[in-house]
């Protein structure tokens, strides 16, 4: 990632397969109740076998698989009833030849048993015997004391985000705290001399008020990072310059929504490039809306310059930002976007040589393109989710197949 | 929801279709910038058109579209440079007759300008006066003062978790704290003398540590619920009962997970039934794993008997309870869940009359299903996902084309 490529534009797909700041947060260990989403730096071992013992899988009786074979309703096998296992306790007896202990579900498979016969394909024959009408097999009606996992296997591998049933696991374990990724800080930086803070009552002529820093705030706790608002900064070279050099020092991602226009994008990218020989990656990226998109890495650490128009800024950085994010957090295995199948409902335009993403609405499998300015925020509003029209297209055509990546 | 319907085994559509308690959370206050995920009570609506003012689409110069009328590279219509808009602040000056006012993209379009045309389309003639070289309509390059909302419009509907779009939409009107649904508090009971601790470090024979509670617990947050862990209570019908009493009176939803053998079933069932007049639902769920879950309502506050066994726990309680959270917290437009197409690399069996939930792995577009005892946790662990076997199939062939919902 050197200064070499300067000012060049690059497609998405060198970009989400190419730049790979070399950032990575550091290690800390998070009680299991709080690690659903997080990210472990390590596959996660089981301490012991798992359930670590054999387990009755049925209401029933243990056996030997043996004394069942040719067992049937016509002929059944009769076993002497030797005593019953408690849940939650170990058997105070055995199972002999000829003999059978009745069974919980879940309780602890005696020393003899090599199955458990379900109570429905027995009865009792009289006080202390029961008639098996069904044979069983070695292991049938049972779990093994390793089966759910061995001493030392991997419960949970490293990169992906801990799932509900993985804490789950992790509790049946015993293991009650993990070694995961520190959320990534991103630090937020808003510009532009028309842009206000949200709280901002009423406006002068001109005036916005800041829409990009708590949506991408909201992007990036979604990606598992946490975000860090540093405010509006005025269109000042030097002032930003500052800002961004502290953001790079404190912060493991930098992202800052540049001015809308062309002038306020030039301080923007002037401020980058003064930061002391950082690797802009790509100035400029094949891609609509979202073109003025400046990408640099500064001592590994990776630096977003987003558009200023808020739709723009916040369509990046989902397709582009949240992927830097996770991979930062140690996020080799991110959870999957959802998204639908769809027929068009309309010719939707491109230019060839730029990926478009058109926003939709998505009703009973058809996908309406929401058109207009791309300054307008309410089209974001009103999709479902978007579609992406490849580099190469000139247009898809109404009636086309698309996949509807769907927002949640 | 009357008691006449006792011990009534229910499928999962009517279930989903028919369960519906009462039960509704308050309303409170929260900033916007805690409010991504949030669930709006009422539409929120647009304190005032928003962008406010009509706005520059483009860097170009704001004009009187009749002005350029039959521009052409040829014939380019000469205009008089007025002045400038700088960005952020009120227009001095006014577009005319036969001028143009030299516009940043963002800013404030003049009186009397009907549209902007691009820079690209322009050309400095000499000092003060510039070439156009293409006609623009009125309405080009720019938007409307209410464009993005009109004054009292809907930014964002009730009931669909707020986005960070929404949350975007709402920060540029001002709106800086939303009335949403308070999250439901789910109170979650574990049952089982077998079931300790997951934090037990060394179990004594068949002893299980408490997989269930933890893992429902993040799938209630997923859910935008609260978790309110109440811990083990022993197989006890006076004790549950009582336990259950305090949790309908102080929850919006209780979840309980049954000891997995049929009698610790039967004292929860019991428990539940003692409770005085509850409404109980659902007896048994046509559903595999999961059959014995049962559902009541107990004045509006819905209760739900999880299988003892976790992973029957976490898929019912997935597929049915998730839902439950969400009509409780007033999510009547929940997210949408990440599924794909996918090949069936097996043959599937299962019995007619019931829905099959199949754990499946999934890898370039082909299902391959995971079997193994409903005991083992390590299946959901496992598993990318689950396909649905519905309740007429007597199974699906290898090859067949599935739908695989995916964990996240």
């Amino acid at each position: 990632m050197a200064g070499r490529e300067f000012f060049a534009v690059r497609t998405v797909a060198e970009t989400l397969g190419g730049f790979r700041p070399a950032r990575r947060t550091a290690t800390e260990t998070v009680a299991l109740a709080a690690a659903r989403g997080r990210v472990p730096c390590e596959p996660v071992r089981a301490p012991h076998d798992l359930p670590g013992f054999a387990k009755s899988t049925v209401d029933g009786y243990a056996v030997r698989a043996a004394d069942t074979y040719g067992a049937s309703e016509g002929l059944p096998t009769y076993l002497e009833v030797a005593g019953a296992v408690a849940m939650g306790r170990a058997p105070q007896v055995a199972v002999t030849a000829g003999a059978a202990v009745a069974m919980p579900t879940g309780g602890v498979i005696p020393d003899g048993a090599d199955a458990v016969v379900m109570v429905e394909y027995t009865q009792e024959a009289m006080a202390g015997t029961i008639e098996v009408v069904r044979p069983v097999a070695p292991g049938d009606g049972l779990v093994r004391r390793d089966e759910d996992a061995a001493r030392g296997g991997d419960l949970v591998p490293a990169g992906r985000p801990l799932r509900p049933q993985d804490v789950g696991l992790l509790a049946a374990a015993g293991v009650t705290e993990v070694a995961v990724h520190a959320r990534p800080r991103v630090a937020i930086v808003s510009t532009g001399d028309e842009v206000v803070d949200p709280a901002t009552a009423s406006l002068e002529a001109g005036q916005v008020r800041d829409a990009s820093a708590l949506a991408l705030a909201a992007l990036v706790r979604d990606a598992a990072g946490e975000p860090d608002l540093l405010g509006i900064v005025p269109d000042d070279r030097e002032r930003l310059a500052a800002v961004l050099r502290d953001a790079v020092a404190s912060s493991d991602v930098v992202v800052v929504s540049a001015g809308s226009s062309v002038g306020a994008r030039d301080e923007t990218a002037a401020a980058v490039a003064s930061l002391g020989a950082p690797g802009i990656w790509a100035h400029g990226i094949a891609i609509r809306p979202g073109k003025p998109t400046l990408l640099a890495e500064c001592g590994g650490v990776p630096l977003i310059g987003l558009p200023g128009n808020p739709r723009s800024a916040l369509v990046v950085f989902g397709l582009i930002g949240v992927p830097v994010v996770r991979l930062v957090g140690g996020m080799s295995h991110p959870p999957p976007d959802p998204s639908a199948p769809a027929r068009l409902e309309r010719d939707v335009p491109s230019a060839a040589g730029r990926l478009d993403i058109v926003q939709v609405e998505l009703r009973d499998g058809v996908a309406r393109p929401l058109f207009g300015a791309s300054a307008l925020l309410s089209v974001l509003g009103a999709a479902d989710g978007y579609i992406v029209v490849p580099d190469a297209a000139t247009g898809l055509q109404a009636g086309t197949e698309v996949v509807v990546t769907l927002y949640t």
